[in-house]
């Protein structure tokens, strides 16, 4: 079951609810996001049937839910949600471009990568300071150093950032410079890390795990919701297939897919579906015209000299073309560039 | 190697090239498209240096190939092919759309989805009078009398004919029906049934394996353009996956990296591979987007009561949606519609 | 709905069922094996409901089956069925060794081949004279050239053959010369090609398609057992997957699976699931110990000048380690080795 | 490039050696094993030209080492290493068998269990405090408190423990009460984990990651050696795959594949790979078969009350065939019961 707070509930109203619900012997877990708040409500039918929270002040709405995930179910929910980075929208309405550089090398390299995101019609800068790496031998990111780069080069270029965290001992410090935080496709059952997300206050970025069906991928949405964030982004980003000529095989249906089992926007990633530059524009634009709430791709200045998957990164005439994806598509299915919205 | 003929070449010339390379202890295979033929020389390292076809008349250019496919490879191909299907083109410049019903059932349904299908903007007609089907027990198709069907909805509607067929046997009869002879997922290796639509004259539309990957499909183009046919179209329809919730995954990838391996058109097939309509218009638009030279799907007057595959065909709203895309997005890649050509 | 003749039902008894079925309104399709005839029924509820088979001479029981495939599952039989090959058992009871050349490239050749399999214990001689090769410039096989050698090596070793058939067209002259006919991989689900051995009269080795569920391939056993064959042998050969360092992923679960699901004997090939000479034998000792009812191997007395998948070839030390392994463990399972009983 | 030391180096030696490498520009890696330590090297290839290790006191030999994995590599290995365990040794010699609840839920439950697992001839006692679950609503375990019953429950019944770490922050205390740490399969590459069972003295069982390459999977191993830690066991169970009707496909090529990979023992585990009881025993003997240096199973007193996977858990009759083919089946390939030594 899941009860939806009234925009104007207040902690009280909330905390009567939960009292309400431990008190039938239920459990209950809130969940805060920046348009409402919700309550799921975990019990034995018994102590669902006993439950009259639809009274109590503050609720707008209770709802039984079917699906094994609640929170992040579209069961409940008359329009998908709109969830806010630093004011970017990204949802049904907007179409919002993420890029910016695989990995932070250096300061120049940030800020020039982030000065292309931007001149492309990006909204949002990504930026890895801390890589997820298969071998232990390979660049692993700048640490929190990487942290204050993308932090400075936000304050010059105006764009909020989003970077990954993989480890929960980490998600104090990424929180602190971020506006939103990436959950990577490694660590997608990594539960320790959702919770600790779930409780962090900022927009959690969540990819699909390598070979993660719709509903494990919703599940491990759940595990955030359940600490009480609702500013969760799903994005895909290719699975795991057979085929040796490209690195993962971008599933557009996720797309409208996830956008009907689920209210959260849903976005795609194909520079790491791809693997390799020269598809990266045409799986961007795939993935645009499937419906996608966005796009992010990884931009470099000089992807010869990358440390990190530098084969994938766009700039120059690729680039160009993307912007141009991104100015188009989108209005042909009714949306408005994030970008004028944010400005 | 590969010997590409010149627009003019005689029936003589080649001739003369096929004893050139024999004499010299190679074999020969020669494939004749539309607009060329194609010479492939199979031989030792050896035989091929001693070979000296390019001062023969008729002869345009003398390529080695070094993928394992060789008249299908893009290699020797400064632009990719365009493949004329009663008329109308499928290419590179153009964006065709191909509808119809998933099985003939009967002439006025197949009537009926022909008209829906041209007035969506298709301009060639889909329709099984074969039908692959997983169960011994399920509806397999009216067979000769299905084809017959077709023929008199292309008379009446205007629109060429694309149909399976499934068996070596059959290919004869179905040539005579259709403008295009379709060869299935579950036979991209039935290796007989490739050399007979090799030899049939008609162009051929050759779907992808439901595991195979891009070598193997080129390999599988191969055997047919092998036996004298270069008109080949590749159609993607989706692979095989871990996900419960699709049928099939729709490879969007295979859309630019098949354009790139091999000059040969290459369209999608979203409604085989979604399984259910609502996700057929979202991965169709993805495939357009991703650069497809045509999309194919079922439409159906009545999905309720289909004997096959109901579930997946448009009709009404999705069909109109379909219609949207198809005029709108192609044209921002530059494509101009197969309708106004075909005209 | 499916009718169980008894042992000594004739064709007259036979005769009477199907017109009882006819005349209700249903449809029938009669299945010879060695030791019974199974009369499929197919026909809507009403139909079924009418029959009363049970009561015509020479019918030992009429069942309903709820799997989609009926002539093929195990739910009417207590206990699963024996093939025999030329009089060599392939069933619960025993275990069987079929082994010899993937390819007959020479008499001399496949009557080594055929010694070394018969040392090692094989009481069946595999061999292919028409061989479906990704590639149309790889060697195809001698064809009936290749027939007719395999004959005369089984009138000098003594080993009935197996051997594949790759087109309808050719399952006559196939039947003529082999003990087994074999469907490979990529025909699956080449439906004129089922049907055509399900009418030959002899055994048919049924190989799971490379990505084929185990309802696909009882589907597709069914479609044999229709046309009026149930003498069908189940033959696990690897499954594609995403692990770059094997050629195919052997699915050692199928075996107890399709044991429980079809009355039919399964049999496990490593040899093309492994691709590479070090894994066929541990992987055809784990087949042995999941409880395959045979296993099927590639030999050859020159591994280095095969003209197709030498490197999988056994001989030597791992062809002894081999029939070591034959030698023991299927006896801890409860098996007697098909070689005592064929003597 | 790896240096490995002499059975009797002293930290000294070991302390000159990583002294030489830093001064030489190089980085090193202190990898300690029960048997003995190597020295990892990373640099460039000038750096490793400098490098004049094999004349230092303690350094048994210096090699080069070509695959992207150095310390867990066969490479340097003239024989595969054997792990001890409270005593109990996993490795090419032996076989070990692993059994014990899914989850430890309360102490009857685990003590029952633990002495089923024993009189089936189980050596080590497996049992989760922690537990990955995909929905937040299940069962996540008893956390510290299983960890203690699971201590109380070895000294009761002699059997050492492995249980599972989810998370870098409860390794310390998983350490402190169990014989080995388990990584799961979510966990893979959750590379903070992997650093912090590197450094916690204690062996440690790496599942295979769902749909990891094995180069995937003894990267992951190598991140754990390169932090001191080398008495690792890889365990393989089931990988992602499109058939339904079974939960993962144990792959069993997995077994003789990394064992050539690698140094390190391989077990299998058929519980979670089947998740349905009627084929653990099937696949556990097919992993024996295929030479795996254990198994681990999952086994409950009252499977229909488990908390977690009890439609997997052996007991009874299924428990008893296990325990004969345990007692059976290894001693064919030449390894003796790890019980007798344990003992």
């Amino acid at each position: 079951m899941v009860i939806v707070m009234a925009p104007g509930a207040s902690d009280s109203d909330i905390a009567d609810v939960v009292t309400h619900i431990e008190t039938h012997g239920g459990q209950a877990f809130v969940s805060r996001g920046v348009m409402r708040t919700i309550v799921g409500v975990v019990g034995t039918e018994e102590v669902l049937e006993t439950l009259d929270a639809g009274r109590l002040p503050g609720v707008a709405e209770t709802m039984r839910i079917t699906a094994p995930y609640k929170l992040v179910s579209a069961q409940n929910h008359a329009k998908r949600t709109t969830i806010r980075v630093g004011g970017v929208p990204i949802g049904p309405d907007t179409f919002t471009l993420i890029a910016g550089p695989c990995a932070v090398e250096t300061a120049e390299q940030t800020l020039e990568s982030a000065r292309m995101a931007k001149r492309a019609g990006a909204t949002l800068l990504r930026g890895g300071a801390y890589k997820p790496r298969t071998s232990p031998y390979a660049f692993q990111g700048l640490g929190v150093e990487g942290l204050r780069i993308l932090a400075e080069v936000r304050d010059v270029v105006g764009l909020p950032i989003v970077t990954e965290v993989m480890d929960a001992a980490d998600v104090e410090v990424v929180t602190e410079h971020a506006d939103m935080l990436q959950v990577g496709t490694r660590n997608m059952q990594n539960f320790g890390l959702l919770q600790a997300v779930g409780a962090c206050g900022k927009p959690v970025m969540l990819k699909r795990g390598l070979t993660a069906t719709y509903e494990e991928w919703l599940m491990a949405a759940e595990y955030i919701a359940q600490r009480g964030n609702l500013d969760i982004v799903l994005c895909e980003r290719g699975v795991r297939s057979f085929e040796p000529a490209i690195r993962n095989l971008l599933d557009v249906s996720a797309v409208p897919m996830m956008q009907r089992l689920s209210h959260l926007p849903v976005i795609v990633d194909p520079s790491h579906a791809a693997g390799r530059r020269d598809l990266v524009v045409p799986l961007a634009r795939a993935g645009i015209a499937a419906g996608a709430d966005g796009v992010m791709v990884d931009v470099h200045p000089h992807p010869e000299a990358a440390l990190c998957d530098g084969a994938q990164a766009l700039f120059g005439d690729a680039l160009d073309e993307l912007a141009r994806a991104v100015s188009t598509i989108p209005a042909l299915l009714g949306r408005t560039s994030a970008a004028h919205l944010a400005g």
